[in-house]
């Protein structure tokens, strides 16, 4: 495979939150493997910033055992992961302040040239990216080919959403700024894309004549743990919907590009952010439900209650699983119901998105019309990538017709210990070679808090507490009651 | 398995030609599988009558003989064999004559009973099928639950076929005749039904909208060996063309039926029998080739041509090879050619059916658009059944859209020794059952007879000779050249 890695141009790559979290656990190890795959040019170089006094040996060091940490031994081939090494370097600065940045300037400018792309990676907390920005143009360090990136949250609501855009985008220029969502950056939601506009045989069936309804799901068996009084200011509706799950709600439901050009794309998801149908207060009781886990177990062990997770003692309104009947009023769409949920603890780590088709209008299989299932495009993100098209075929037998529905795998059944690059690894490598195609624009980020703010709001106003679920189950019963009611169930069988 | 097959009514079976190649070959293995799979009731018998006296020991061991030659040891049981062999009786007369039917009288009454299903299977020349159903009736033999099976050809022209259809309907009705064509009976042949019918994804598609063209072949590596001085009357047109392929076409082709009873299918299949566009005189030589075989290798070993074979030294112009394009003139189907060939001593063993879709209508793919397929279903017959769909999916890789044609099989990947029912031993089942829904109607065999006729008499006609072809290749020249000319090529890739 690797032959067929084309190295992006020369760039650096400059890290803000060089040592955190998504850093040493994603990004750093994404760009080892990139560098094994003789993706990077020998030149790129990647500058950790942050605020303590580091040194390039000591993030070295960290960045090391974070590689070994996060990458099985046999992908580590000693010789890649040094040259990897010689390319970092640390810079400690003030983000909001001055102090440290000359050296920053000093450090880029080293290589002595100014023609090759620069990244800066935002991995910081979303108020310090109008002071990164700031600085970064104060200090003159953004070229033409420079680009930014925003890592979520963008904003807890419209205002500040806007706010956030309006102050990188008084220093960056909109097609600089790319906001990452790595649920854009994985092969099967990539995949959709191929499989809706690469082939004949979906695109005339993808409207509400033959789509009974789209469920996406973005289940995790994880709790709220140590990030659970940050995750309190935010909840599982600011947190996955506003952000992911409607990023793939647009994949699905957007109309056909003119082509795979950035704003092409962006301008057909914008259109269907602006038609969901809007939920309020008058509605949100009938098409949301939220939710809260309390103590439960998951995979058999016990595990503790949101509540218990949170310093403070007193009662908590966050939602840690929202769900939401969702319509996109325009005429592909209307009448299609689009459930979205998604939680903390619940029964398993399963994401997917769940095209139903309808029943075909008439059986005329008798006594086999019993067996028949309505077709389904299942588009999995996690635990494992995947796709499968569900059909019925005829059960091999001795006359008579018997049928049974058959799992087709689209995708990766049958690939088995090789590293395929990974989404934040395949974003990273997009950013440097300027392809916005899978990053949000700005006008959908905010389009995406047009639509959610009502649904805040309304809880808020309720006065309703989030419902109790057990964590290890599915969720509140009410989500069950809600797509049942309609005659529909949640898909939950194992893949 | 063996608990799903569900027993058939008590039934006598009358084998007329007993003793040929169909019988010893197809008939009665399959019904020896039948009854190992418990599909036979105890009571059931089978009676091979003949010309020449064999007595019923002889012949027990004749089929013995057959089913130890033609059923792999593992899947031979002694006691099943030993009970199917004491079902076996025979009886030596005259089909057109009177010697020997007062035996058949006095054994098929042995059992004393009447009420039983009946079925007399006519595995003999197609001019015995009037004289034996008269006789049939001169002795009484025909009860309300009596079946006639006949097995192609049906006549030799549309004169021949009404003459066969009338004499054989003056005694049986009609829903007593059984018109087998053991294409029919294939697993994927049925299967193709189940996936038009049982699914909302292919109905909708199912025109000429989506469908660029269909391909039928049913191409043999064999020759005509000793059946050359019988094939020289016949040739490819009438051999495969008029029954198999035409049958194919019509599943393929065919309106929904309003359900799977057998004249709801047989309507549906004379609709597009009906609607075939006439080819005669003034477009054949555009619209049909005819090939000969000359002498060539088939899998590496020298074969003989065509005309040696015959015991004949006159030069003959019968197709050992056809081609047409056909077309159905209706609202779903017109403009969408459907490219029809048979032959002898081709290339492989290889019969299949391509439904082949049209192009997007544009492509967004920019660069990758060049590894963009349209997408294929094949419903392959021979030498394995099998059905693909092919769908283009992204490659799994680095970021950037790369797009590969992913084969997706439908049925029998997994299936492994295990003896399913091949199309004979299930057709028989529906015939015992009365289930006529994959059996010829008269008016169809007429129908078909009536579209091929003037191919024939084209022709003729003409004067020209077949075109000849080295035995192991894919036919004429101008088999090709005729689908090239329409921007189009055969399917010839190994499955």
């Amino acid at each position: 495979m690797s032959a067929r890695f084309i190295p992006v141009d020369p760039f650096d790559l400059i890290v803000f939150g060089g040592t955190g979290d998504l850093a040493m656990r994603k990004l750093l190890p994404g760009l080892y493997h990139r560098d094994h795959d003789n993706q990077l040019p020998p030149e790129s170089r990647i500058i950790g910033v942050s605020r303590s006094e580091t040194g390039r040996k000591a993030y070295a060091e960290a960045v090391e055992a974070a590689i070994r940490e996060h990458i099985p031994e046999s992908q580590i081939d000693e010789d890649t992961l040094n040259r990897f090494l010689r390319r970092l370097d640390h810079v400690a600065l003030d983000a909001a302040g001055a102090a440290g940045w000359k050296k920053l300037v000093a450090t880029i400018g080293r290589n002595g040239r100014t023609n090759e792309v620069r990244v800066f990676y935002l991995a910081t907390a979303p108020r310090l990216f109008g002071p990164i920005a700031r600085n970064l143009e104060a200090h003159d360090l953004i070229t033409p080919k420079s680009r930014v990136v925003l890592e979520k949250p963008i904003g807890r609501n419209l205002a500040t959403a806007r706010a956030i855009n309006d102050e990188v985008g008084a220093v960056f220029a909109e097609e600089q700024i790319f906001r990452i969502d790595h649920y854009l950056g994985k092969e099967t939601v990539q995949n959709l894309i191929a499989l809706r506009f690469a082939n004949m045989l979906f695109e005339p069936l993808w409207n509400s004549t033959y789509i009974d309804h789209v469920q996406i799901t973005v289940a995790e068996s994880l709790g709220v743990e140590g990030r659970a009084d940050y995750y309190d200011t935010s909840g599982a509706l600011r947190d996955m919907v506003q952000n992911h799950i409607l990023q793939l709600l647009c994949l699905v439901a957007m109309e056909t590009p003119r082509s795979l050009e950035a704003d092409a794309v962006r301008d057909e998801k914008l259109k269907v952010l602006r038609s969901l149908a809007r939920i309020g207060d008058e509605d949100a009781e009938h098409k949301t439900v939220r939710g809260q886990y309390r103590a439960g177990a998951v995979d058999g062990k016990a595990v503790p209650g949101y509540r218990d997770e949170l310093s403070s003692r007193e009662p908590s309104t966050t939602e840690t699983f929202a769900m939401i009947k969702a319509e996109v009023k325009n005429w592909r769409w209307a009448g299609v119901p689009f459930y979205l949920r998604t939680g903390k603890r619940m029964a398993a780590r399963q994401s997917e998105i769940i095209i139903q088709f309808r029943e075909v209008p008439h059986s005329i299989f008798g006594g086999a019309t019993r067996q028949m299932v309505p077709n389904r495009l299942e588009v999995r993100l996690q635990p494992d990538e995947a796709i499968r098209l569900f059909l019925m075929t005829k059960d091999p037998g001795p006359g008579g017709m018997r049928l049974h529905n058959e799992p087709l795998n689209l995708a990766y059944a049958d690939i088995v210990d090789v590293h395929y690059p990974d989404a934040y690894e395949r974003l990273l490598m997009e950013v440097v070679r300027g392809n916005a195609t899978l990053f949000m624009r700005k006008d959908e980020v905010e389009a995406a808090w047009e639509w959610v703010e009502p649904i805040l709001e309304a809880w808020e106003r309720s006065g309703d507490a989030p419902k109790p679920y057990n964590a290890g189950s599915w969720g509140p019963s009410a989500a069950v009651a809600l797509i049942e009611k309609d005659g529909r169930n949640w898909h939950e069988d194992a893949f």
